[in-house]
């Protein structure tokens, strides 16, 4: 752990006291989003600091000119990367002329963020001693509504507590920003146009290249010990800049204070010459309603949220903090209403990993989704690949592949591959796996087959198409083989025979033949149309079953294990408990050889398909692999714990599965890998989620059943959580001596429990021992 | 072949014709170097056609600032780069005030260039109308003195034809220049002071980081009709610029004529404040000297140099300009005179490879220069690693390994590592073998073993202890086993037990414990001395021992073969011939992914190891290595087909063996690869140099005696070579029907020709049929 500061609080996350080294972690920590828009808890007033300023507008990426030593064929020519938007939250804040900056006032007391995760919104106060000796008092409190999703409201006052002052509120708006990325030497926002009419002002501005247009627009009004008062103010604007000015004679104790209306129109949503006339109702709209009218609205938007998503943990405060501020990030970053957006790794609060699609989506986050929200919602995340189909199919074809065969890209924006390592662009190829999994464990989940026949087969062909020609025919062996891939363990690279691409290979085909079989037979016009698209052919789906029936597993008959790759046993195999602490994280303490060539694996890889298809294999089996691996994981991936959680879970060993809960659920909170300035793990989030609902609850769908199997760590006094499965909502509430589910909507539903069935009816509380 | 417009000549490189796209590929190829100093084949006078510029300092170079997207730890913080030097050549020509320019005369007629190889210049002619109407002829002559080798003089006359007319030289010198390569948007010179007086101008200039201080420098007269004449010249100057302006009104047909002065003094011989006066005396000696009798000297000093590395091929007038361009290439970019200085891959032709040190020099460079040069020069090649040994232990601690383990860079300019793929810089590490090997090859054909307790054993100790280090013990294989490498088939990255490698790795260690042995018994004191240096202990050596005595080698019981590496057999093995034309080059045809599982070889991996250790193997052995690997061999390596052609030509193959060498020798004459506008393939020139004397000639050392061997391609009369074996000078001089030696200096002397020994006494020719 690399900081304690955070409060424990069941519902908020809170920091006390002013600490200059702590801005940019709290920046990310604090962060605020509503699934289109994100804002870090950068300071609306002046802030000389080191700080990390980031203004997020969801699917507003820039094509950063992909820069590498050695190119390679193939290699896209850009990488998309989320870029800072234009600030809309800085409001200035002029005392007797000086300006109010946390970094230069003589003293900053009682300063305190609050970050209400129950109501959506966050807060801070301080009292400061500015250089002139004016003493104010500060209160802030701002969101990004969910109801009106592209206005962002804050209150900030100020009061002068040993003097009358004059004190000028100066809400500006700023195309002028940069990205914290140093490789951006490149400007990339382009304005067009600033304006500004009685309190609002409007700049228009594109981005160079992708040609996204934006207006980012403000409008404020001024009080006086919350009376609303009109002050006449000046304007200053410049190329990429506007600001207003709002002096007024406070008299010491009053309260003067501002609200300010801000936030985005984008041409994704309108007409690219409206931005402005848009800007302009969304600001007519959110203004009449008012700032404490659209706070209450976020408190019944987000109540709504908890209604369905919340786990309750009795009995530790900190596990209950942790795993809420999980689902609330999740649901910050994005709740299903647009098919063009996805979950980028760190959501809206930073740079990194390019806020692109990876395969986190759809291996850890689509389960949240579909359990805490709707199957729509799921299905929203697996149309975007198909509407990504096509580029797929170009990306697999400029590495050769023909016939339809589909590679999905590792990072993506818009469809297009945007990363440039070979050993990972190239060759961790398992990502396509993932998205055929997605398919199948939304129909598994939700009952919805007609995905499948209208969108999803076509995916599945494509990926199916990929494995066959990606598969080599070794006469040595006489099977089968894949050859120079990278697994989800990324600390191999070119590696012949990862088991679990293998297997995720041949499951994906035989997968594929069993859903043209059965869309073939029970709807026979999309059969028609997908297999005139595609140009299937019997012969081809025999190539396809060669492959699948003569696919090469590594197995080790002395341990008995599959191997995670052709040459794992020739490593020095020794484990991790026994590599100096020195020593790690290898990732910062070793070259890139020494850790290719050693046995320490970054994330799950073999226990991943074994978490994937675990149906396939018995728990000894599981048990086998899971000593044999998980010595030598260093989980230096946020993905590896949950999954280990929930195998560890699995097998009865819940010190260890809880041992691995705590790495997840508060990894940013506690800034474990000491990185949380950068932004927040949000795809990891999903996982902490899945820990609890499928590694302690034990839940899963058996043949169309809804299944528990709950466990709960010593250290707990109970835990809840709900789920929506086929329309009807559980609740389940594990003690340590009971379990207790509860339908809170639906008619009744015949559920296992440890493998027995129950039947649950609706509204009637069911106990278990 | 992409071009044939050289004209067939057996001591020339001729060009006929002005044509504008072929520019860049003639600066190349008319590249003119004296081992300090380079300079292509630029136009003395503006040229604003497209062009290449360069001229280049031995020795001088910049860090350029490594950029990957995605930094490995133990990446060089630089990477060293050739930087293009402040032009000295510069002579812009006015007629009437009108620029002479080919590429906006009128017409260009009779335009010749030739590069005299016997005689070490480089001359050009044409006839051009201005677009003003005047008609001149040029003449130009240049050359970089080996005798001087700071100075470089250039003589230019132009002839108005078809009327009187002003000319005005105007020779400038300018360190305002860029590099050709595209990342460099850094300015890289920062000159400090130009200066004049009378007829001479010198730029000091200093390179930013590396600091290398330089004074660029010339001096002019001007003849008319060959005369001396006096002109009044005016001076420009800026802050990296000095021209001077000497105008003459002549007749038509009367020629006005500079003699140019120019080149470098660097700090590397001079006190760096003393530069200028360096360059004065520099000039001095030059000017005393004297166009023509500078031009003498040079002639007699290439006709030392070809007395004793000409090859002579009769009947094949092609081969025969081929072998000698290669030779005069090699001899014009190193000398041996400076241990600090090495081989670029480019010479000083062009940027690429950054001109800096690779495994070629030892692999392929240092044969040539031993047999050619003398024992000497060979050993200021061993020498040069000798100094980096602190800097490549210093690499090797980087990447983790201890106590004294060396590992060389895979690319340098000063002893440090400048490359950062780490599939090459980490793992491509069968390079330390070949510094290794180049100690041993030296001992056997020089007979010196002074340099082995002197300087070399130290090397060879750390080596062996990074091969130690870098082995891992595999309990599955109750073997030593090499993990992650690339070896001398970069179409394979981070392989497990690389035959080549495995087999150098125990190579290195044994040799090593031999000379320990050696110099232990026979230079007591020198082992003494290194004993203590580097910690040597007898419990090391056993550890050494260990892994040299149980090295893994991967082996084929069906095809009766080494494997390149583990997993060979799992490939598609498609031989290259039946792979579509149109797939080749796959390294511009496919993408990274797919090369790396595929068979293709990029150059001799395998067979490199044979060639290396030829008596440790049969000539069955050889067969059967060269019928398996050769067929999946695409040669996309300059390095490849030397390779192939001697090891066909000792299987008697001569037809492969001919085939091979055509590849290797016109490569850049006929621009095989369609890149000689970047530069010359330098270090496959001494391939070529082996493919002959090593290939055709059969020469090897066996016992301490100069062992041969000689063949002959079917499509050649006759060819011969010199070597310079222990102070003999022999002449090899093969027909098609007889071999004949001639010893030209050196006592008697027993040699083997097809393993029957042979005694020659001076100057006696013996024939052998």
């Amino acid at each position: 752990m690399n900081q304690d500061y955070i409060k424990p609080d069941s519902w908020s996350i809170i920091e006390e006291g002013f600490d200059a080294n702590r801005i940019k972690s709290s920046e990310s920590l604090f962060s605020i989003g509503n699934g289109a828009m994100g804002q870090r808890a950068n300071f609306e007033e002046q802030y000389s600091g080191a700080t990390f300023q980031g203004s997020y507008i969801a699917g507003v990426y820039y094509p950063d000119k992909t820069r590498v030593g050695w190119w390679k064929n193939g290699y896209p020519e850009y990488f998309a990367k989320v870029l800072n938007a234009p600030n809309w939250i800085g409001i200035n804040v002029l005392v007797n002329g000086e300006s109010l900056d946390l970094n230069t006032c003589k003293s900053v007391e009682n300063f305190k963020r609050e970050l209400n995760m129950k109501e959506g919104w966050l807060s801070r106060s301080f009292s400061a001693t500015l250089p002139n000796g004016i003493q104010v008092e500060v209160f802030t409190k701002r969101f990004l509504s969910l109801d009106l999703d592209e206005v962002g409201i804050i209150n900030y006052e100020v009061t002068p507590l040993n003097a009358d002052a004059e004190i000028v509120f100066q809400p500006y708006l700023d195309s002028g920003i940069t990205n914290e990325d140093t490789n951006w030497d490149d400007k990339f926002w382009d304005t067009t146009h600033v304006s500004h009419l009685n309190n609002q002002a409007f700049i228009e501005a594109k981005t160079m290249k992708t040609d996204f247009h934006t207006c980012t627009f403000m409008e404020s009004k001024v009080y006086i010990s919350n009376k609303p008062i009109i002050v006449e103010h000046n304007v200053t604007a410049d190329s990429n800049h506007v600001s207003f000015s709002y002096a007024y004679p406070v008299k010491k104790g009053e309260i003067y204070s501002i609200q300010k209306f801000g936030g985005y129109t984008v041409d994704r949503y309108h007409d690219k010459s409206k931005l402005v006339k848009a800007a302009k109702q969304a600001l007519k709209t959110a203004t009449k309603k008012g700032f404490h009218q659209l706070l209450e609205g976020q408190k019944k938007a987000w109540a709504n949220i908890w209604e369905m998503a919340d786990i309750t943990i009795d009995g530790d405060v900190k596990a209950q903090q942790g795993i809420r501020f999980n689902i609330f990030q999740l649901n910050q970053t994005y709740l299903g209403k647009d098919s063009r957006l996805n979950i980028g790794p760190k959501g809206f609060t930073g740079e990194k990993y390019g806020g692109s699609t990876y395969w986190d989506t759809e291996a850890y986050c689509i389960p949240f989704y579909m359990a805490t929200k709707n199957q729509n919602v799921a299905r929203t995340l697996l149309e975007y690949r198909y509407n990504h189909l096509e580029k797929a199919i170009e990306n697999a074809e400029k590495l050769g592949f023909k016939n339809g065969a589909a590679l999905y890209p590792m990072v993506t924006m818009n469809g297009e591959e945007c990363h440039n390592e070979w050993e990972i662009t190239f060759e961790e190829i398992h990502r396509n796996g993932a998205i055929a999994f997605a398919i199948y464990n939304y129909h598994r989940f939700t009952g919805d087959y007609s995905y499948i026949p209208e969108k999803g087969l076509e995916v599945l062909i494509g990926i199916a198409r990929f494995w066959q020609q990606r598969a080599t025919y070794s006469k040595d062996k006489s099977k089968y083989v894949i050859l120079g891939v990278t697994g989800p363990n990324e600390y191999e690279n070119n590696v012949n025979n990862n088991w679990y691409t293998n297997y995720l290979a041949k499951w994906c085909i035989d997968y594929t033949l069993e859903q043209i079989e059965n869309v073939e037979e029970a709807y026979a016009s999309d059969f028609a149309r997908i297999a005139k698209k595609v140009k299937l052919t019997k012969k081809e789906l025999a190539l396809w079953k060669a492959v699948s029936d003569n696919m090469y597993f590594p197995y080790s008959e002395k341990h008995q294990v599959y191997l995670q790759q052709d040459g794992f046993l020739d490593k020095e195999l020794i484990s991790v408990e026994d590599l100096p602490k020195s020593e790690r994280p290898i990732n910062q303490k070793w070259s890139w050889d020494r850790i290719l060539r050693s046995p320490y694996i970054k994330q799950a890889d073999v226990l991943q398909g074994f978490y994937f298809f675990e149906d396939q294999f018995t728990e000894e089996s599981l048990e086998r692999h899971f000593d044999f691996y998980e010595p030598f994981t260093v989980h230096e991936s946020s993905l590896s714990p949950c999954v280990h959680s929930i195998q560890a879970a699995k097998l009865g060993r819940m010190e260890q599965a809880y041992t691995f809960y705590l790495r997840t659920s508060r990894l940013d909170l506690d800034d474990y890998n000491h990185e949380v300035h950068e932004g927040l793990h949000i795809t990891s989030m999903a996982g902490t989620w899945m820990s609890i609902v499928e590694g302690f609850g034990g839940m899963r769908v058996k043949d169309g059943k809804l299944s528990f199997s709950t466990k709960i760590p010593k250290q707990w006094k109970g835990y809840s959580f709900k789920v929506n499965f086929r329309d009807h909502v559980l609740k389940v509430n594990v003690t340590q001596e009971q379990t207790y589910f509860e339908m809170l909507c639906g008619e009744e539903l015949e559920i296992l429990c440890n493998d027995k069935p129950l039947v649950l009816e609706s509204n009637v509380l069911k106990a278990v021992s």
